[in-house]
């Protein structure tokens, strides 16, 4: 199968196949970073900007090594110190930097839709890296790569999501993900935080996070935003850790071989203990190695599509 | 014509020849942008650094994408995290800089004359990017480039700039280039923000906008700087925009075919309607594809004189 | 001899016979940034990191340059805009970043020991880049560089480091260098601001600047932290600069041929009139420029080792 779209905006509107042909892609590219000169010409000579109107240096820095791996030429615009400040719309920003003949736009954004709005006035691919809480679609491509690394296959594996999954891009994508690809999703929380009607998409909920160890391959673990606490989403950190957190004694007890996924980074004692993100089945930095394998077959596929 | 100076710090001390050699430099670089590979080795193993006393992403990443596709390496000197703000001079600043044998400095300074006060001071080149009231010479030489590209000629162009002509470095380069090619220059705006006397350097002066698009092959719209309106040098953004800012129900009772320019980034809805910025004879994104090419051509010509 | 360690921590730890490999090395990469083509692919498809937790435009800048030349890629890891300030620890976001498959990180830290805290948890290479008052390696191995340059050795030479020594972590990391490659190291300053004890490690004391001035082949003169007056260690700047400053008529006086070195950024008028820092016997621009072939050094052969 070819891949045919200029943009990832989102796992939802992807199909299987498209899904797979990343991964498979992503597989291609990941021995890449393994070798002595990590850098083959596959993007010479395009140009990438990173335009991030909120900051994340961890997202970013993937996207660029990724970038650089293929050898692209990679720019940040810098959005707090740009023209954007001066009340310039998004969609000016984004078409004068295309204007300077740029083949990809990396885009955060705190508004949902953000990406896809650019996208729909620029002729450059546009892929997202976070918009409010829609989408997150290449970290959710990372973990599914992870799985499929670990596990052989993403086809009737059992993943619990915990946290707050109401304003998760990161839960969202992964959702969308995991279930087209046949995984069994869970999802747990504090029930303000857990979307009503959620079970219609195909996703399981329980409140009951013995019972999610219990029953699943993978607990993943979202990062508590703290501030959440501020609009009575939460109760105390203290309680939230102790009803949703996980350590090493309560997974020992229940169900030992479970593995451990987080997105980063870690508040360590709050969702997780520090000896269970450090435990032999934690996944987390297979997720950030993957990463960079992930975004360059995104970059690749992307740029490649447009001729 | 061989090109011999190792800075650009303005329009006013070129020659007629010398921005020519520079457009017509400009002119064979342009296609390398719109090549599958954009990127040429002619600087490669040079060293450009941005050296951005004032902030300003968009002609900060015009000139650092120019430097790239000439495969330069590029670094930037981010002037507020920097020792500048632990109280050294900009001299002390360059001559440091450069001591790490670099080859050219792209200088912008909220001060007049900041560029060409380094520029005596070191032998790297120093590109003047922006200093205060006084020139902006790769603004204008875009401005030039995309007036060749579309008449085919400047000379007897007519073209009438809008705005605060009094503190503006782009106003200032512009009259300068489009005088010395032979193009008819008037200006307009407030008359508090006219330079008094300013006729003598062979511009013309009108107070009517009417006037100004009837008589016109080009209007170059100013950005409007709100922070004037403080200082009592303009009325209130309405009034401006009634006066001097531009419509299409305007242009299509006067000057249907006049052409639009404008520096960026733009306040729709103030010096300019949005329909207008988006018409046909917009060449506002043209300008910005424009200054790759020109500032290419003035890395290439600054630093190939080196030696 | 070969060089072994992955890390550059300080210069402590090293032997006499590790300090002449770097500094021979960096002989022979000196050229480099002479040639019209300042690069060499000896570090390609290698990526830097930068992993800055306090601000210095001007180290970072010094790296930058000397990895760009080795070719290898380089990413800054702004620190404030970063996970970091999310709560992370140092050594999580170090973790996370070394998943990316990077090979080398340049560290600097406020705290002293933050630098070999993290190498002792990474496989990557980690180079200090200051870490509290602890040491800054690579700025006392480009003052070495320099004097054996000038000198044509190191043993036998007499400098005098004045300012404020018992929070420099510049004095400390040349104190070791110097010391162990045979120099004499007087140290003066006011006595609050002299380590007691420091005798014990081979280093002579004086609390006269004339008699310092006399008897030395170099003065280093330390830039002085302004804030230092807060914390009552210092007199007035005045004062300070009266008795602890050099200036041409003292020199002149006492000792025509001294050289001056100093780490920058320069406080003109403080420590260093200004005719002083820019005499011919002034080595300051030379400590810059040989910043970046010791920093290629370092980075070669750091990097060069694992494996």
């Amino acid at each position: 199968m070819n891949w045919k779209r200029k943009d990832l905006i989102g796992l939802e509107i992807l199909s299987r196949e498209e899904i797979e042909t990343i991964l498979k892609t992503a597989k291609s590219f990941k021995e890449i970073s393994t070798r002595s000169i990590k850098k083959v010409p596959a993007l010479r000579g395009k140009t990438v900007v990173n335009l991030f109107f909120e900051p994340s240096t961890r997202t970013r820095t993937s996207f660029e090594l990724a970038a650089k791996r293929l050898s692209a030429d990679v720019l940040s615009f810098d959005v707090s110190t740009s023209s954007v400040s001066k009340g310039e719309t998004i969609v000016d920003t984004a078409k004068n930097i295309e204007a300077m003949k740029v083949d990809c736009f990396i885009v955060r954004h705190s508004v949902a839709g953000a990406p896809e709005l650019i996208s729909k006035n620029i002729d450059a691919s546009v892929i997202n890296a976070g918009d409010g809480c829609h989408e997150h679609p290449t970290q959710a491509l990372l973990d599914l790569f992870t799985v499929q690394e670990v596990f052989g296959k993403i086809n009737g594996i059992k993943i619990t999501i915990v946290g707050d999954i109401l304003h998760s891009r990161v839960a969202r994508s992964d959702i969308w993900g995991f279930t087209k690809l046949g995984a069994k999703v869970i999802v747990c929380g504090p029930p303000p935080l857990i979307p009503s009607g959620i079970e219609k998409i195909g996703v399981e909920v329980t409140y009951n996070m013995e019972e999610a160890i219990e029953r699943s391959d993978i607990i993943y673990l979202l990062r508590l935003q703290k501030e959440r606490q501020k609009e009575n989403f939460l109760p105390s950190l203290k309680e939230y850790s102790l009803i949703y957190g996980v350590n090493e004694d309560r997974i020992k007890k229940i169900n030992k071989n479970i593995f451990i996924m987080h997105p980063g980074p870690l508040n360590r004692g709050v969702e997780i203990k520090s000896e269970t993100a450090d435990r032999e089945n934690s996944l987390i930095l297979h997720q950030v190695t993957n990463g960079i394998a992930v975004r360059m077959a995104v970059l690749y596929l992307t740029i490649g599509s447009r001729k």
